[in-house]
């Protein structure tokens, strides 16, 4: 009979899963108690917060349970990089039913610290519950160890705008899923299991980056939101992008575009910063500017080759 | 037409919750950015995190919206305070359908924000997503101010156990709820809104406490975590615990036990802590004390009157 969450019970669980979390030099207390103990040298936290459910961020038949945990980490420990910070642990809530195999509930545990363990990070605490629907939900702390915390404000006039990561290909895998398809296995497996440019983020903040986040809503989107929190216009040449052959394989058995794919996919979490043009470090691809707000062109607004982008911009929940 | 949160959207949502939440002077980049920034004077971060899902932990017939997020802050601070630490900030998870009253998050919202600012507490950042039920996760921050943690470790024979706050009232409500009544309103309303001991947290840490932990599993459960963390016994006096009026006329109306609400409920969130005798804080009240474990008392066992306890230890998720 598979074990299921019934029968191994929360302890059984909880004791199951915090044995494979090792625990960095930084963990004052670890999982076990009411709460957890971090040393925070910097004296200044960075903290981020995702919630993923079940049927709206991943599905179980979609996505192996070490996937789900390799994402939930991952797209958490995106924004703490795209702070221009060094992720150094963080915190799990995990919902499910009571018939959910043990088995799962322990490789999402997996999955969660393998991500983590790319980076040094601790799992350092959680919690466990009953639900009907699986919930996991991931808090995210990081140090700036010393640097100015790089935000979503800083884009100024004459910056240029560039990116470390993959963009389209999560999105594109999202499509071949939803028709039923398992390939190309390069853009399902991007759906996945992202695989954010963790090392770029304090790279960018120490080359000077002037704002930065990472690309979760899809690029047009967030950088909507760099040029409503910094009050510039942003326009990105399309010409600049890299329209990589497996998404152009997926527009055409498909009959989407392969360019909307890099422009309004999300989930991929590249990261995407402003930069003075001296300052865009080796190996980030300048894709567009930053420009002061116009009476055409007022500031908030982002373009794509000078006019208006037409496409939906990205993901928004609770959208019709 | 009632607003829902498809019409108003997450962008929407997003605004119209975070105005309600003021921000400390710790709060070095609060909601609207891929990340928070918290300042940590002390260098020591203590974090605790909380899943609540409906059905599971509240049910919206049963409790407004606005004290389920009185709630939901509640067990997180009290977490925190467990620690013998000074609450400072925390991050909100909201899941919800589209069909949800937008009046009900921002209710909820003005919960989380009015017991957050009992203790001056803000709350820097959050995420909200699309969910078949209503999941609130909350991940609670706290300083130490110099001071060591209270763990469940600390435990020494020759200790005295004391508690502060409330027993058994939560879980009467909870028994007069499930029977379809409103009254006694004293416990339906201690099921839907905690009222921990904050303070006594960190009171009884710099009075010296050995060890401690709230109650949110039941008296019994969590003594039974510090007994085993501690490798001691300890045993419970049942004549020390008061059994307050409205809890022996809820045994009395539902045929239940009015002792094992006060032994096994848990979510008053009651602090519970091991100290020499004359370190007691006054207000707290004794109920039992520590002793080493022997071969007929094995380390870890919890007695009640110094016999074993029958009765059902406690809540577990997941327990059939």
């Amino acid at each position: 009979m598979t074990e299921t969450l019934g029968s191994t019970g929360e302890f059984g669980l909880i004791a199951a899963v915090t044995k494979g979390f090792p625990q960095g030099e930084d963990v004052l207390v670890g999982p076990g108690d009411d709460a957890a103990v971090v040393a925070v040298p910097d004296g200044r936290m960075v903290i981020t917060t995702d919630l993923l459910v079940e049927g709206r961020h991943f599905r179980r038949d979609w996505s192996s349970a070490y996937d789900v945990g390799r994402k939930a980490a991952a797209q958490n420990l995106a924004d703490v990089v795209a702070m221009g910070a060094r992720p150094t642990a963080l915190v799990v809530g995990f919902g499910a039913p009571t018939d959910l195999p043990t088995a799962w509930a322990v490789e999402l545990s997996q999955g969660l610290a393998d991500e983590a363990d790319l980076l040094g990070v601790s799992i350092v605490g959680g919690d466990t519950v009953q639900s009907d629907k699986v919930v996991v939900s991931v808090t995210a702390f990081g140090s700036l160890d010393g640097r100015r915390p790089v935000l979503r404000s800083g884009a100024r006039p004459g910056d240029e705008v560039a990116v470390a990561g993959r963009l389209g290909w999560a999105e594109a895998g999202f499509a071949v899923l939803t028709r039923g398809f398992r390939s190309p296995r390069s853009v399902v497996d991007a759906h996945r299991r992202p695989q954010p440019p963790y090392a770029e983020g304090p790279r960018a903040a120490i080359a000077g980056a002037s704002a930065m986040c990472d690309v979760s809503d899809g690029l047009i989107a967030d950088l909507r939101h760099i040029a409503e929190a910094s009050q510039v216009v942003i326009d990105v040449r399309s010409q600049a992008l890299a329209v990589p052959e497996p998404l152009e394989a997926v527009a055409a058995a498909t009959g989407l575009d392969a360019l909307t794919f890099v422009l309004t996919g999300g989930e991929d979490h590249a990261l995407v910063g402003t930069f003075e043009p001296a300052d865009v470090p080796d190996g980030w691809t300048v894709v567009g500017s930053v420009a002061e707000g116009n009476q055409d062109l007022p500031a908030g607004t982002v373009t794509v080759d000078g006019a208006a982008y037409a496409a939906p911009a990205g993901h928004a929940h609770f959208a019709s």
